[in-house]
């Protein structure tokens, strides 16, 4: 083999790790303390409590529009015997302006009446009454704010009106991020084979100001010691803080762990936490240095864990709170007793339930964090959870979205996307979620309460028929746990076989596939397009077995349009918008019905509701017909079975 | 009088003011759209859904580290049967190194043994195991972001790796903000008489940023009608939204409503909310323009009902929800049928139970703003709420900060201060707050479950004592609806009398107060220095009609010292710090004990613990002392009685 490999890693649990780093930090680090103008002070913490200048208001200040005047000079008024006070009696004054002995009270100028003396009031006025005496709102010398308090715009106001032009803050940590790797390119660069587009740096630095800090991101170091040595040397001296990406797992080019024991000590490697595992906390002359992994999801994962908590200690801000909420879990969910498991979710509001659909769970996934709505956390010391089991999520989103999301489990279209995208454009906070699980999982989905609608598309081989007769089947009627279903009608598409541009291989039909040479990729068990498929080839008279590939199955029309495009495969069955999309040939197989099975009790609810008029709307049907390969005459028409 | 007002105001309600302004705006806004850097674009709306132009992996890419191979070389590869390939049959990959055919599967370094010939396996490979096809994570052409997405570190992340580097979003709304008034001067300026420090402009900038617009304050304008047309009418020019201060209420210097009905259409002027009543929302060619009161909590109010949401929408952002909390109201609120009163509460969680004790409730009290914790909101339709009674509270503080806060309401000293700064900087996120109502109304709010602690220096007259005598009378030991009570001692404090810098008036004692050319300020009745006072006064045989200003009550130790230290007073009676803190004279009266009275069950509450910790620490102590007229050598000490 040659190289040397790092083979290695007895990891320590997450909580171990961060107290052990953060009390190897603790007694190192010290807030750096700044002077700033008051005016651009928002959000920054203050470094000592802050006192009152001035008073305010500065002086005795009339607290309304009307006459200033001698209390004493009024004794008696009254309704049956007013008063008439001459103009060298009182004082016109507005709301703020500034009472002077010997004025010691104010008359409302509703409670006046002008004649020609001066001016006539029916009830007596006692001293101090309409008032604001000095100092009412703030007393100078009375503190304002404490130290370590987040300063907000009413703080600003409140201290300018106090007198107080400048402030002393914490400094924002300055945080130096290195991307390192031979492979990586940037993301203005034109991609070659083996390239990785360096993008966890950009995510870094925009994670660094979330956490209260400033992110400069250097370009990317090559895979070698001696310059990375030498870049993270000269870092520790200028910045508070170093964070260096990739190079902290087991691989062959990972040199970071080793840079780090040479210049400083390396407080914990690998963490008991997936993903995530290989990170490096480490000390150089006094300064936190931290090695991240390369995955965006690890990479994403050990920064919440590691990074942030440092950048808030340094800045001497508080943690975020993350919201929470009870969730039952849609799948069973294994985790082994070696890690802390963060598995991405999302979280919808089925009937009066919340339910969380676990997501891709590998490292590189990182669309799934992408359109996940939270994390479900599985201690170390759990093993799992079972199906339908209440867990506790870290919520992305609000609750309040949440509530008011489609959640939408089933087949896979382009057309979800158009929805998705009008949705919170049209309808003022809300929103569309969708999973993908081919139409069956969709089903089964929405039999277990999981999803307010299922898109499916199943032929029944019987009839010719599609979706009516498999919802009749999964939900059948006057059953005790069954509930009345609905259809909404979504659209006609045209499936057929997607092959390389120029079709290389002239593949014309379903017979062509049994041919050796052609490499198939299928989709999963469950999936229309898979019971299409299968449809086909019996018809056909194949056998599965001779098709090359079969056993490959994709998740999505994209994911096989894909593999299609790449080296990977040569034709797979899918749509024709998919084919457009990655501009590949497309041979026309069947017209199909994709159509969303219903409980027709969230007909009602609003969010469902929009989803129907999304359906009928002409921008829908515009930007659907401009994919290509659909007919929508009838999509948001409900079918009550 | 002569001077022409504007006495007038039909009102309406907020909800139906802003319905109506929204729908005016409505058909006038639509959001602008720029094209920016991804790697900027932190916290920016998306105004167009965003599609992948690359595919991630860009390539089948290796999982793990291990070598690549064709899958069917390993067929019946067993621990029994080991399989021996030579080198021609495989290559050494790392993690996310391309998978090219004849290869199809991956094998992990840790599953092969170096062998001479190569590496011999005991297992055999099953095809694509260990490779992440191309598109697994992101399929070129799939929708990353829906449009109208707050974007966040990850979805930078993504749509780099994507190939994405610039994205449309929605414009941040660009808002001029206009103070006016020719009484306001700039913080930086010396104030003189009846000068107000303009700080609502420098507020309502900051309170622009946080709804996501950009904010451009611009120099006041005096109350000139042909001045602030010609400022207001050009911004509206520029400017996607304007604001102007001051100039909405009834005074005799506005002239911005009618500059407003010349300029364009005035659609609400004068809305049923308390603060905030003279808003004017008026549309001036196409762009909203909106006019707001000039007393802080007024125009702070105003601004968050009907200029955020104006903001927000221009800006396709999303409301920003604020936490809510049910608590009980410490004291009985009457509040008139003609408005929506928003009174600023302080939250504290005592026992179980959330209590919410009201602030001041002037339009002027800016700083009751920064010390509120959140609004008790009291809708139009309700005259108000009974003392215990449940409400809902908008809160400004997390609850989790109120859950950790000890709560204090009882005497006013400046050590509170001292306490209160020290606290979340020693101990992470543990906050202290208190609330000023004399000594007597610390333990009745002690009774009644409203805090955890009263500051109390209480002199028993029969025994000369401090405190002890009081706690006992008021929670009788072993009666049912008492509990054990204990008293945390805190500092020894010189009571006297404040007079003016060189004491004028050669006040030397009580007696000399009564002289009729000292003009007096009291505390409050049930404040401890109005207990010292009454009894001093008893002693010397003074009647209290004989002091002139006895019936003019101030809350605070400060307060009184700002009244002296104005033409408004000559002497009162508070402590020495008070003096130091205005520059004023004192004539020592008494030393007196100022101690905490707190129910035996609070001592072991983390934030009460922490308290004692503090009042012990040298930290205090020696800040104290800064302070002057204070002795804390038993501070911390706790007396169960």
């Amino acid at each position: 083999m040659g190289k040397k490999r790092n083979l290695y890693l007895k990891t320590i649990p997450v909580e171990e790790a961060k107290e052990k780093y953060m009390a190897a930090l603790g007694v190192l680090i010290e807030p750096k303390i700044e002077t700033i103008d008051v005016r651009n002070s928002l959000d920054r913490i203050t470094a000592s409590a802050i006192f009152a200048r001035y008073s305010s208001p500065l002086f005795n200040a009339s607290a309304m529009d009307g006459i200033a005047v001698k209390a004493s000079d009024t004794d008696n008024a009254s309704e049956a015997a007013p008063v008439v006070l001459t103009e060298d009696k009182y004082l016109v004054v507005d709301t703020g302006d500034p009472i002077h002995p010997p004025y010691d009270a104010v008359i409302m100028a509703e409670d006046i009446v002008d004649v020609e003396e001066g001016v006539r009031i029916t009830a007596s006025a006692h001293p101090w009454q309409h008032i604001r005496p000095i100092g009412e709102d703030i007393v100078a010398g009375e503190m304002i704010l404490p130290s370590n308090h987040k300063i907000r715009a009413i703080d600003i106001g409140v201290l300018l009106s106090a007198g107080i032009l400048e402030v002393d803050v914490v400094k924002r940590p300055e945080v130096a991020i290195f991307p390192t790797g031979t492979e990586i390119i940037e993301p203005e660069d034109k991609p070659e084979d083996g390239s990785i587009i360096e993008s966890n740096s950009r995510m870094f630095e925009n994670m660094v100001t979330v956490a209260g800090g400033i992110g400069h991101r250097f370009p990317p170091i090559i895979d070698d010691y001696e310059q990375i040595k030498a870049k993270v040397s000269n870092a520790v001296d200028k910045f508070d803080m170093v964070i260096v990406n990739a190079g902290s797992s087991a691989g062959t080019e990972d040199y970071t762990v080793h840079v780090l024991r040479e210049l400083g000590e390396v407080i914990v490697h690998g963490v008991s936490i997936k993903p995530g595992k290989p990170v490096i906390l480490a000390v150089v002359r006094g300064k936190p240095v931290i090695g991240l992994p390369g995955y965006p999801v690890s990479a994403y994962i050990g920064f919440e864990n590691f990074v942030t908590p440092v950048i808030q200690m340094m800045g001497k801000r508080p943690e975020l709170l993350t919201e929470t909420l009870d969730a039952h879990i849609s799948k069973r969910l294994v985790s082994s007793l070696k890690y802390k498991e963060y598995v991405r979710v999302k979280v919808g509001k089925v009937g009066d339930k919340f339910v969380a659909a676990p997501l891709a769970r590998g490292a590189g996934a990182a669309m799934s964090l992408v359109r996940a709505d939270g994390f479900c956390v599985i201690e170390q010391s759990s093993e799992g959870v079972e199906a339908g089991e209440k867990v506790k999520i870290e919520l992305y989103r609000s609750k309040s979205e949440i509530e008011n999301t489609v959640v939408i489990i089933g087949s896979h279209d382009l057309i979800l996307d158009v929805i998705a995208d009008i949705m919170p454009n049209e309808y003022k906070d809300m929103h569309v979620t969708s999973t993908h699980v081919g139409s069956m999982g969709g089903l089964m989905a929405l039999r277990r309460g999981e999803a307010h609608m299922a898109p499916i598309h199943l032929l029944d081989e019987a009839t010719g028929e599609y979706n009516i007769s498999y919802i009749n089947k999964l939900f059948p009627k006057g059953a005790a746990s069954s509930e009345p279903m609905a259809l909404i009608k979504g659209v006609h598409r045209i499936q057929g076989i997607l092959v390389k541009k120029g079709n290389p291989l002239g593949v014309s039909s379903i017979d062509d596939l049994a041919k050796k040479d052609v490499c198939y990729v299928n989709r999963q068990r469950g999936a229309g397009t898979r019971v299409l498929f299968d449809y086909k080839l019996k018809e056909a008279g194949i056998d599965p077995a001779d098709i090359n590939g079969y056993d490959r199955e994709m998740a999505t029309h994209m994911a096989v349009a894909a593999a299609v495009a790449s080296d990977g495969a040569d034709a797979g069955m899918g749509i024709l918008s998919a084919a457009k999309a990655m501009g590949l040939d497309f041979i026309e197989v069947a017209p199909e019905e994709y159509d969303f099975a219903i409980p027709a009790k969230h007909l009602e609810l609003p969010h469902v509701k929009a989803f129907i008029e999304i359906l009928k709307s002409e921008d829908f049907r515009n930007r659907v017909e401009e994919l290509g390969g659909y007919e929508c005459d009838i999509a948001g028409e409900v079918v009550m079975l």
